[in-house]
């Protein structure tokens, strides 16, 4: 296999984007994803678009033909694939096997999410539980996490507070990032006083819904000099699965697909967590920011609450989480958001943050999840191509 | 790149499976091609599932992690790949990467759909057009085709009685085959009398709505033979998008997607159209059939019916086609189709097709058509590794 590089990224503002359609926003990151790499459009091979569910908010699939027509690049390959709020981590995994296998040079992966041309996105976004046991008995995706926040609590003595410190984090560091949905800063009394959604959720746990795409493009690491002077290696893209359902898991208080498709990235890497300088995960609800630094092995199982208030995860600190703003504050475009963890962990990497640079990072982690934990997708991402 | 082959094939019934949900059919269909190539569950390191739209059938996304639980294959990468109705031909093609690039070793390629708990399918397939520019303005799928039919019969001088040729040749084979949803033998007259769908095609035109699955395994070539005396060589395997709305396209009497992906294909495997023994063409309508035949290359362009008409594609002739009974007769559930076509032509080339067996067949191709060509999966398989 090829080792793959990542040579240019891009980012549309996310937001409630009334004047774009979902065809315009996947085009717009893709364009300028293919500038960014100093490429021209038909040097593309192929391209991946990471998906929920363009059924469901504006009626259309058949992703790929779209994409491919309103970008011109027909007729090159067009795939969309779809593992609900992971599609676009796995996009991105689709794109670097093709490359790392020597079918394709140049693949494009972009994520895009078109969630505000519907009344009501809650039936929608429920279509990534298990609909017969989960979704038509009316448990909704506030209510799934939780219960998983409630049990957290229960056994590990983890404080309302602790939650409301992740989203806290989130908004300080979107308030630095130009295209993040909300650039507000909040605090955790705020949090703890906005509208109840599922106890013990409240609205600014929550990550909104968004409209937005976000875009990477890859190529051989051996190649990666010609289109860019600070090329960022992949240094592992894994994935894994849990069951759809909750109720099926031994644990609710551990996403065992995080641990799983993290162990594995961090051994084909040959690193351990603690060499992670900057990582964006996967906070749809507070509580799965906080399970996702324990089930990294950022922090011990039960300890991640302590160690957001200690301010351990903010910028500069042991690890440097959600510098973006995360899902809460950067916004949640479903299929976008595997995407536009990609894009921060490589502005980051290559020093082109700006205000919410970290400094020095080196090796950057993406933690993608589809529903409550069935699918997880990892990529570790360096700047050096040994480590 | 390694070669890879398949090592097992299985389908579900075709049809109104009342008694069967979603995640039966594609867990049977998993589990049968798994027997089939004589493996164990758990030695399977990933699985691609191609399906159009589980959202609006039946309220599903994340079908990757759905299919992982029930199959009971998790922590293993699941993932869904989209194309309408190329979505299992795609899938197929993703499993063949991630076995060629070295990513991993076993992986089992499903199809599924479960198209008739939905009141009117209609509108779910229209999500394989251009939702703006065409489902919108209110043409269907059939009236789509029905165009294409028309400009044909203008262009070339076809004829009503050679597109029906081709809705009786598909159930001529379909009578032969226990797994097809209609097996029942059909006339050109029976044809012409049937209700009228979008003018010039009429309801035995059409290929049906249905319910079903179907599996295929794929391993290294070298490996193949430790789990089947008969494993069938991939020889070629590609894909070509074109615009997915009818309107933008320079001709509506070719499919550019079929001609680019099947050039590629038949370079790819050094072969030429004319060394096909069976070919499994995706018919959805009878004008789909008749323009796969010539964009194919097995003849030329506007002398499809005539070779239809002349019995050139019927079993042991010239080229064998859709001995399976094609979407017409063995049924359509959307991303079953491009496995269940992978199947049929590994039973042929096995010399496992029963009563519809083609004498000698030694090279086999599949074609399988999202929307109105926006996308095109070809595979090339053989009997002999080397060509």
């Amino acid at each position: 296999m090829r080792d793959v590089a990542i040579v240019g990224v891009a980012q549309t503002k996310f937001g409630e984007l009334w004047n774009a359609s979902f065809r315009d926003l996947v085009v717009e990151a893709g364009v300028n994803a293919i500038q960014d790499a100093n490429m021209s459009g038909d040097s593309i091979d192929a391209m991946y678009i990471g998906n929920m569910s363009g059924g469901l908010f504006v009626g259309q699939e058949h992703i790929g033909a779209l994409i491919a027509e309103h970008s011109g690049l027909a007729p090159i390959p067009v795939t969309r694939v779809e593992a609900a709020c992971a599609s676009g981590g796995l996009a991105l995994r689709q794109a670097i096997m093709a490359v790392a296998s020597g079918f394709y040079d140049k693949v494009v992966a972009a994520g895009v999410e078109k969630m505000t041309d519907v009344v009501d996105a809650t039936p929608a976004i429920a279509a990534a539980s298990d609909q017969e046991w989960e979704a038509q008995q009316g448990v909704t995706f506030p209510s799934l996490y939780a219960m998983m926040a409630r049990r957290h609590m229960y056994e590990y003595g983890t404080t309302r507070e602790q939650l409301a410190a992740f989203a806290v984090l989130d908004h300080e560091n979107g308030s630095l990032n130009p295209k993040a949905q909300f650039q507000n800063k909040i605090t955790v009394e705020k949090v703890l006083n906005s509208t109840p959604v599922a106890k013990p959720m409240n609205l600014l746990d929550c990550s909104p819904v968004s409209d937005g795409a976000a875009a990477v493009v890859v190529c051989p690491a051996e190649d990666a000099h010609k289109y860019t002077d600070t090329p960022i290696y992949v240094q592992a893209s894994t994935q894994a699965s849990d069951t759809i359902a909750l109720h099926s898991r031994k644990s609710i208080t551990t996403l065992e697909a995080t641990v799983n498709a993290s162990r594995k990235a961090y051994d084909i890497a040959g690193i351990k967590p603690n060499q992670i300088d900057v990582a964006e995960v996967h906070d749809c609800f507070s509580i799965n920011g906080l399970l996702a630094i324990e089930d990294l092995g950022f922090f011990e199982k039960g300890k991640g609450g302590q160690a957001i208030e200690e301010g351990l995860i903010a910028r500069n600190s042991e690890v440097s989480v959600n510098t973006s703003g995360g899902l809460k504050a950067r916004g949640h475009p479903l299929g976008a958001t595997g995407l536009a963890q990609a894009a921060e962990v490589t502005w980051q990497l290559r020093g082109d943050a700006d205000k919410r640079q970290v400094d020095g990072a080196e090796i950057g982690l993406t933690h993608n999840v589809g529903g409550t934990g069935g699918t997880v997708a990892i990529h570790i991402l360096s700047r050096d191509q040994k480590l």
